[in-house]
């Protein structure tokens, strides 16, 4: 198997790819590295911590020839890792037409001993009119078609680039064709101009259309997505690998990557950053030459992709995906819109749900509306609906506090209740009806909220189906939750139910009563 | 003068206090040095780029006695920069009593040629009961006064602590009678209990009740408020000083800074964090000793604890200190809550509002509802409130759009007919009406918002105000805008107006049209 999940979150997942004999653990950030203008040595790169990179195979060919298939690619730009080449496709996008067949720049680039290597496509760009996009996606499908003899023979992995653009039903025909054929990873083009214009919800839209029709078992590769505010976003949304050429070109303007942004050095008085360039103090890197900032900046620039790709991949393992790409949105408009947009849209539900785990060992993190449509959250409405609850009175407690401990407390008190005709569940914001007995099921009281006193509609529905059946219902609620507990009431009458309210009292005080 | 404001945001400063011709840059995290048993060398923590540290007199005097007054305490810890030392309050509430007397350990201050010296306080600790905490308060407030002789003849920069815990009102009396004495610095007692119970929100009311009463021009020190999550929050509420010892704390128990919480070692497969510590790699940092990784640790903290400040300071330059700590209230839910009491809370408005400049050089983030509490919001409402605007018919635009560029080519067109009887405003979210007239005041075309559908009580309020004396109401709006102009116009109803909706239309063409 070429690729192997160990752990997912989200759309999002640490995997395994396995290329000749070694792997590389997803996702992963390739800095681009150019083939003949390479400012920092690609060895730097690697021990920094890189252990793959990509170039262009196009440059290669038409600067070194047939020198490149005599050294190999990873002597040519001098990198022990694994090496991925792109066909030159970008440089369609750029400059128009390359000189080049499809066929040519494949065994090109199986013969430079290339480990990753992309067949030649043409990429849609952005807000391309419909009929240029359809072109570039035929063109690219056409280029797949010729290039599969040389596929089927092996070499390195081949990727199948997916185009189509901001066109998303260009994206669905693309990906269905496309995965007709044997590649061994996909990719999905152009994002770099959507990136640029912030557009960061036509993002979403284009990969979740990709990645509804790729097959999960397989790497998705997103071309030229190295960008610290985005690369939590994709990886939630199920991309593996990225690739970019940002970490120099930034440097290049004089623009220092930072979690929540990039800067222009310029405006910085200190630096908020303690990498090892960084570290050195801003002075130092003000005194440089041009040349040498440029290069301190790069080198700045790829420290910082590189903590936050580790970052994303600790909020993986630990099940905390929502929360940091949560805590990215609050960096930018733009990007807390398309983070809504992934996150609210029904339509990309079951893609986030199907990886989200079952249980995790780590509490979920509940801070407002937005978090109504986590997996967590919505599976406990699915199965409290499901339940076959009948009664005559439901009692609904609200607690002062939704502490796990508490809950405990409740249940003991209410041991011996429970043999009786009384219905105990707990009110809670987010999950609407708890009954008693589930309480502790993952993540029932394994959360950390804020609570809402507004009651949500996916409550509300919840309510509805739970409490179908009992003739009269009784809101029990603590102090402080005068408000919620009203709330409640009027929703629960609206229903169409008999409902008193009591309190505010000690919960646990009447369950003594009883 | 000893303490100068250069910038400010929300009530955060980036100031200067001077010391013996010296000066250090607030907001300031100072590292606790243990005068014997310190793990890190302090003249490496000088090199990591901290210039001030504090340590403690009360176990120097125990330890050294007079070498100390004859050495000076910067030679006694072997650091080259500001110290700052504490009285050995902290040890009354670790160990009870201590075996000094408030003026013979101000003195002993002094005469170790101390940069920074505070008073012998005795701190309230969290959930002190009432009668306790007001003899914290007295005996505190005694100890001022018995030292009084000594702060008055100068020497180092005197600090005077506000005790009273979470007893607000004990809190204020506490500031009332120390802002009495000729203290340079005031410091806010024991949060270190607070913050250890993740009770952020009682930080806030602590914090915000002792600023509320002291003089702005003085510095604020918390003591042992050095936590990544927090210090965001601290600043904001305008505290200048942080001190703790949490980076080697947290280090012997192998625990783990990063920017959104603390993690244990054991957890983490790859390093979320580009310190030159942690770009060796895990693996290098497991196959050290014991001791080695403490100390590891313990620098990686550090490092991670400067980058936040900068961070923050950076914020406070840009004039996105609000921004800045609504990322950090993502962290966790009870931060998130803190945020929300700080941000939220009328009461502390004022404070907020005082410190945030009228201008900026860059746009304001808008994200959701809690960011119609920010001042730059606020202000336009009670601005717009305050014009006296007549008219027979107000028009409300409501643009598919609300990029500055848009509010350009309306105002353009709109040119010829703003002689005429017509009144045009531009309906936003967040902002409410906004007179075509004014619409390019900072921050009317200067923000990046997610729009609200919702219309806010502060909204409907200042349509209320401004819309009073119009006779009727057209809603203009572009496609996209159904939503809106539809809550739209149900308020203005509610508000007994006669009003009309007109749309979906080109909002330049219905111009042209009229």
């Amino acid at each position: 198997m070429t690729f192997e999940v160990k752990y997912t979150d989200l759309a999002g997942r640490i995997g395994r790819l396995h290329i000749k004999g070694r792997w590389l653990e997803t996702p992963i950030y390739l800095p681009v590295i150019h083939p003949v203008n390479q400012l920092i040595p690609s060895s730097q790169i690697f021990d920094i911590g890189y252990n793959a990179v990509i170039t262009n195979a196009y440059i290669t060919y038409r600067k070194y020839g047939e020198e490149a298939k005599e050294r190999g690619i990873h002597s040519i730009i001098g990198f022990p890792g694994i090496v991925m080449t792109d066909s030159g496709g970008y440089q369609v996008l750029e400059y128009g037409e390359v000189k080049v067949d499809p066929i040519e720049i494949a065994e090109y680039q199986r013969d430079i001993k290339s480990d990753i290597a992309v067949i030649l496509d043409t990429p849609t760009g952005y807000r391309t009119p419909r009929n240029k996009a359809v072109e570039t996606v035929r063109k690219t499908i056409k280029a797949a078609l010729d290039t599969l003899p040389i596929i089927e023979r092996g070499g390195p992995l081949w990727v199948g680039p997916i185009q189509g653009g901001d066109h998303l039903d260009l994206v669905s025909y693309s990906v269905k064709e496309m995965t007709k054929l044997p590649f061994d990873l996909f990719a999905i083009g152009s994002p770099v101009e959507i990136m640029n214009n912030y557009d960061f919800t036509t993002l979403v839209k284009i990969v979740m259309t990709a990645k509804a029709a790729l097959p999960l078992g397989k790497p998705v590769h997103l071309f030229g997505a190295g960008h610290p505010l985005t690369m939590a976003l994709a990886v939630a949304m199920g991309c593996d690998l990225f690739d970019s050429a940002s970490y120099i070109l930034f440097a290049r303007e004089g623009r220092y990557m930072t979690f929540y942004g990039v800067k222009r050095l310029e405006e910085l008085t200190e630096l908020p950053c303690c990498c090892p360039i960084c570290s050195k103090g801003l002075r130092e890197i003000l005194e440089m030459t041009d040349d040498e900032r440029v290069k301190a900046l790069a080198i700045h620039n790829l420290y910082v992709l590189k903590a936050e790709l580790n970052t994303i991949k600790n909020a993986i393992r630990e099940g905390r995906l929502w929360e940091y790409v949560s805590i990215k949105s609050k960096s930018h408009p733009a990007l807390y819109k398309a983070v809504k947009e992934l996150f609210t849209n029904r339509k990309y539900f079951k893609y986030l749900d199907e990886g989200t785990p079952m249980f995790k060992e780590k509490a979920v993190f509940l801070f407002d509306e937005i978090d109504r449509y986590r997996p967590e959250v919505v599976r406990h409405h699915e199965r409290v609906r499901s339940l076959k609850i009948e009664g005559e009175r439901a009692i609904l407690l609200v607690p002062e506090t939704y502490e796990a401990a508490l809950f405990i407390k409740i249940r003991r008190n209410l041991r011996e209740f429970l043999e009786k005709e009384d219905k105990f569940f707990i009110a809670s914001p987010y999950f609407g009806p708890i009954p008693i007995e589930v309480h502790d099921v993952y993540p029932l009281s394994q959360n950390t909220m804020v609570e809402l006193d507004e009651i949500g509609e996916e409550e509300k529905e919840s309510y509805r189906k739970v409490l179908e059946s009992f003739k009269e219902i009784v809101v029990v609620f603590e102090r402080g939750k005068e408000r919620f507990s009203y709330n409640l009431m009027k929703i629960l009458k609206d229903l169409g139910k008999e409902v008193s309210r009591k309190g505010p009292v000690r919960i646990l005080d009447f369950i003594d009563d009883l």
